[in-house]
């Protein structure tokens, strides 16, 4: 039996969509300037080509231009930073998106590091994640930044609860943890060394699951009435779950994410909203 | 009554120090460069002067050169900029620190930005912020990186340890996460809005306070055997004294560092000793 309160991820990315969407027009509107995403594909990973297409559907779904560029598996480092130096110079790309991952041969953070952090609307630079951990203006990265988004749209109050984030990637726990800590939140960074998880979850007011293990958080590890949000989306055999225990876990919790349509629908809103503000930056514009 | 064994941070800087000296005199005899440390000193604050002449002291005592520069209290976010990109372009420095805080009407962080990675010996740029969050090569704040050696000096096992962070502040609790994290430890940063606060650092086995305020961490907050580094230094009435209470703690603790002669004194040690590293590194030298 189901007791906590499900988050509609697809309602608030629909939200984000829309107000998105009207940033577009207005931006338009006001200066003539339509915003565009890049996105860069590198290699034939059917996965990676199936999110980018995701990515540039949606822009033309909300009235964003994009551009696609497709590189090689063979591409090396320097054309790959030549390209994203490239678009760093193009005024008309407004935002950079290189899909992770990138072939071997390629030092991906040499990549990421060329886009202007002005573009950076994937949140993927050094420049970024400083801003996320000091609360700076900028750009975050776009699931963490989602799961934000979706605790302030259920107004979960943040400041002062104990936030237990499960997980330490680059793109997921640790900028997390940043964004929280920013958020008045007492932050734990658990992972695969931590000690003893099941009692660290067990204080968390809110928990952030992003381990990449299907069903890993077990229900009796939440604490009565907390906030369960889970970043995970493994491969069942039913189709993709999570990484936390739902049934038992949403009887315990006092909101929990479903998964899917709760975290996943966030992480493209996100970066769609990014795009069109950093449009309007560029452009000059306060929108 | 004392049980804990002392953290001698007078011995482990020393120790640095040597190292670094060593290091200096290497890269003079290999290739003829004398290591240097730029020093940038805005304003008439007394106490950042002595900050300062105290590095340059250190930087004589160890064979390193430096070149001081200082600026009026009246100077501009961009003079300041240009002031730092010319130190950026001198071949001859290795090494730039730009003296904390500088006047209200100078934007610090497009500063501290102006800093090339590669001489950022002070850790203080988004791109150190990003390395020592990612464990990637790069120059690491220098308290949290003294206090990393520290814990290694006296064989501390790190991983899987719950650390606990008291403090977030941009220099020190935030990076010293970064680094807790990355050497595996399970990391709690708490901070002025955490809840309970005692509770929290009951459960550590390693502490670390950096808050700011005099004997705030009370000595039944530690855990029996802890390790508890302490880099607080704060005006007290027989002189300064850090945020543990030191005494009923060092009767818990397995480990503790004093104040002054714990913390301290690392500070300066890792300062130059990341000068002597980007030295070499930047004469192309394996040290």
């Amino acid at each position: 039996m189901t007791t906590a309160t499900l988050i509609d991820g697809k309602r608030v990315a629909q939200d984000v969509q829309q107000q998105t969407a009207a940033r577009v027009e207005k931006l338009k509107q006001a200066v003539g300037v339509t915003a565009c995403l890049a996105t860069v594909l590198v290699g034939e990973d059917p996965a990676s080509a199936k999110y980018v297409a995701a990515k540039r559907r949606l822009c033309e779904k909300l009235g964003l231009a994009s551009v696609f560029v497709k590189l090689d598996e063979t591409t090396t480092t320097e054309q790959l930073v030549d390209k994203i130096n490239e678009l760093g110079r193009d005024a008309n790309v407004h935002g950079i998106l290189l899909q992770h991952p990138v072939p071997k041969q390629i030092d991906e953070r040499a990549a990421f590091e060329a886009i202007p952090a002005q573009k950076d609307v994937d949140g993927v630079t050094f420049h970024s994640f400083g801003t996320m951990f000091y609360g700076l203006p900028g750009y975050e990265s776009c699931t963490p930044g989602g799961i934000i988004r979706l605790l302030d749209a259920y107004d979960v109050d943040i400041r002062g609860k104990h936030a237990v984030v499960i997980g330490r990637s680059a793109i997921l726990g640790k900028p997390m943890a940043g964004l929280l800590l920013n958020r008045d939140a007492t932050v734990t960074v658990c992972h695969s060394r931590t000690v003893d998880l099941p009692e660290l979850v067990k204080q968390a007011d809110i928990v952030v699951a992003a381990v990449g293990k299907p069903a890993f958080v077990q229900g009796d590890w939440i604490k009565d009435g907390a906030v369960v949000i889970d970043a995970g989306f493994n491969p069942g055999p039913k189709g993709n779950i999570g990484d936390v225990d739902f049934e038992p876990a949403s009887e315990r919790a006092g909101l929990i994410t479903p998964v899917p349509g709760g975290v996943g629908p966030m992480t493209l809103a996100v970066l769609v909203e990014q795009t069109s503000i950093a449009a309007a930056r560029q452009a000059g514009v306060e929108i």
